[in-house]
């Protein structure tokens, strides 16, 4: 007799599992589906696809749960994000907002932190009970996360990666994520005991010396090696090498301690040159739309309702959430100093989102048994909230540009190549 | 104190596993590597891919092992691959074909599977001593296998899928993968004991009425909806309902009990008509780009080395090879009746391949408890060895073809698009 049974092992075995190419039809559709419907609302196809996931995921459907395999999907995803923003950013065009990203970047590290540690300091102990010291300064240290994947993904899709402010909230997470690396290094060290300075400086030297190296010398090297690339036997070699170029500097970043994407970022640096005539961005381009929606699924797939059983936990996610969007919006946009309002609301809010970053820090601090549950929780809302707050009001804060853009006409290939 | 299993956690969480990560790049730059060293020593590439999946799995170096996510990366590789193909196969085309397909599709799985069972019912009960005639009904089966992911990326490659006999091979392999999974159905319900025809009778029912509905109305349906999805807000629409038409049709394919691969060139198939003018083909070549290598490397990782300790086993799995290509070749071959000789052996060669698809088989053998481990290792070894034989014969067999279309220049627009 043939029965399910029969079958079953048949679907799983021949095919990857059934179950889960299921999982992968079910994330990508919801994905699209939900991306559409925000669209229609007017609101920033992101968080419909954030939305999603926590739609079919363990708080409400149930249809699809975190997993390695989505967790490696999510991972690439974000990856080709960023390697294809990295693409279609040319180094001297990040250069020449520097000292203004760095800024950025330095005060909003700082801020944040300090807002977050206070937080918890004055409010802490009364409504959690049970409460240390090291728990607001984990606390803290996720407020210092950006993930730049999420701004990054909303510009795009708007056309405006080139403008001015889109380059200082790319360099500023950049330099971000190398300051972050460093205050988890210490946070980390503290919750364990002491702070070896040297194990430290040598984790900054590596990561400072890493990205400043790519970023000056690796434009160079591509344009050097490309056209020998251009001439092996294997067809579509050049987007082979670029491949293995941006797999390589993501795993060496993480390595490092920095964020893989950041890897991703500067090896997509590495071939803007050159992106446009080898047809590299469009090819990029479609392996990254296929790739990004189980990123932004998999960020709302973490939403774990549980953890919000109290009405205090409720309310300490949203203070605590409405802090971290108030601290990169003070300190990114103190930082801003001498330009208009509406471009320091820009900066401010761009760099808010904490996405993938901020749960990794929540993460790390449940892991060392640093932080309790509940505050993993309410780090975790934290984290997926600014990361869903931040593209609407950065749809708004941009509808000038996108406007002016669309009424050039000319100017606004961006639109249609990164759309 | 930041020692490494500190820092350790933060990669693996926030990268979804450096580990992985890493475990990626070795696949895909050492089957770019290989590929390119057999395009230099005038062999195909694939070949060069499943090699360093032998060299880089547990096999020889064992640096990487077939996980859980390496498979699923592999059969997402396959899927595209044959999607890719689908989107450039006219149903029509396939067609005209189609007697020839379906009688090179029968006598393809006839007469390997008397040839193995045969082979194995005389030398079996000598060779391995303790042996049932299940298990050589099992290695029948599993000589029925077709894995024409091999064969359509060799003919792609050289630019030659729209060749009569390439559309013969694409047609029958389908056919071949229905009536495949018949007689999987039929053997392993033997093996569990007795046949419940009705059952079959439907698993049969079910996967020729999809296959055949899909591809006689799935392409009317894609040309009305598209310019309705063509209009929808997002960006990209139409390559996200091309995606979600291709994980759908193969997690249908999937559950029906054919290949998901077959699914997904069905769905290919219904976007054939407008792949070109709307850039579905380029955007689906680019992902396929990023994924294949990881189906070829998987191929290679599956050789287990240990299976083969002692010559009789050796030369059983050699012999069993040579019996799988023949069997082939002379089934398809004679299918071919009529032909030019030269076309005969080129659909045989073609139709050799097993691939995943016989690896799947002696998988399920195993799952039975209906062969042994030995039996199983000289069916791994039958899979990979045909596959490896077959690319090379290709390449020799379709040389004057490949020619033609080099010095007609301007028909050869498939090998630009395709390479």
């Amino acid at each position: 007799m043939i029965d399910q049974q029969l079958m079953a092992p048949l679907a799983i075995e021949q095919h990857g599992g059934e179950g889960v190419l299921l999982g992968l039809l079910i994330i990508f559709a919801s994905a699209k589906l939900m991306a559409e419907l925000f669209e229609r609302l007017r609101q920033p196809a992101v968080i419909g696809e954030i939305f999603a996931g926590i739609l079919i995921g363990p708080s409400v459907l149930k249809w699809v749960e975190p997993t390695e395999i989505t967790n490696v999907l999510a991972e690439v995803g974000v990856i080709f994000l960023l390697f294809t923003v990295g693409l279609d950013t040319q180094t001297r065009d990040l250069f020449r907002v520097g000292k203004r990203a760095l800024a950025v970047a330095v005060l909003g590290v700082i801020v944040p932190f300090l807002i977050g540690y206070l937080l918890m300091e004055w409010l802490g102990y009364d409504w959690l009970g049970d409460h240390s010291k090291i728990e607001s300064i984990f606390v803290g240290a996720a407020m210092v996360a950006t993930s730049v994947g999420i701004t990054a993904r909303v510009l795009g899709d708007m056309g405006l990666l080139h403008l001015e402010v889109s380059r200082i909230i790319l360099g500023a997470a950049v330099i971000d994520d190398v300051l972050g690396l460093i205050v988890l290094a210490v946070v980390s060290s503290l919750a364990e005991g002491g702070i070896d300075y040297l194990q430290i400086g040598i984790t900054a030297g590596l990561a400072i010396g890493f990205t400043a190296f790519v970023a000056i010398v690796g434009g160079r090297v591509v344009t050097r090696v490309s056209h020998r690339v251009q001439n092996l036997r294997l067809k579509e070699s050049h987007f082979h090498f670029a491949l293995i170029t941006c797999l390589g500097l993501s795993v060496v970043a993480s390595r490092i301690g920095i964020a893989a994407i950041i890897g991703a970022f500067l090896a997509g640096m590495m071939f803007a040159a050159e992106s446009r005539d080898t047809g590299l961005l469009h090819r990029s381009e479609a392996v990254m739309e296929f790739f990004v929606p189980f990123f932004l699924v998999n960020i709302g797939m973490q939403l774990q309702v549980e953890s919000f059983l109290s009405t205090q936990v409720i309310w300490l996610a949203v203070i605590v959430t409405a802090a971290a969007l108030f601290g990169k919006v003070v300190g990114c946009g103190a930082a801003m100093f001498g330009k208009k309002w509406k471009e320091v609301l820009q900066v401010g809010v761009g760099m808010a989102p904490r996405g993938e970053v901020g749960i990794v820090v929540a993460q790390i601090g449940l892991g060392l048994h640093t932080i309790s549950n509940e505050m993993y929780g309410i780090v975790l809302f934290m984290a997926i909230m600014t990361t869903m707050i931040a593209p609407p009001l950065l749809k708004v804060l941009f509808r000038e540009e996108q406007r002016t853009l669309g009424s050039e006409g000319g100017q606004s290939d961006e639109a249609v190549i990164l759309g």
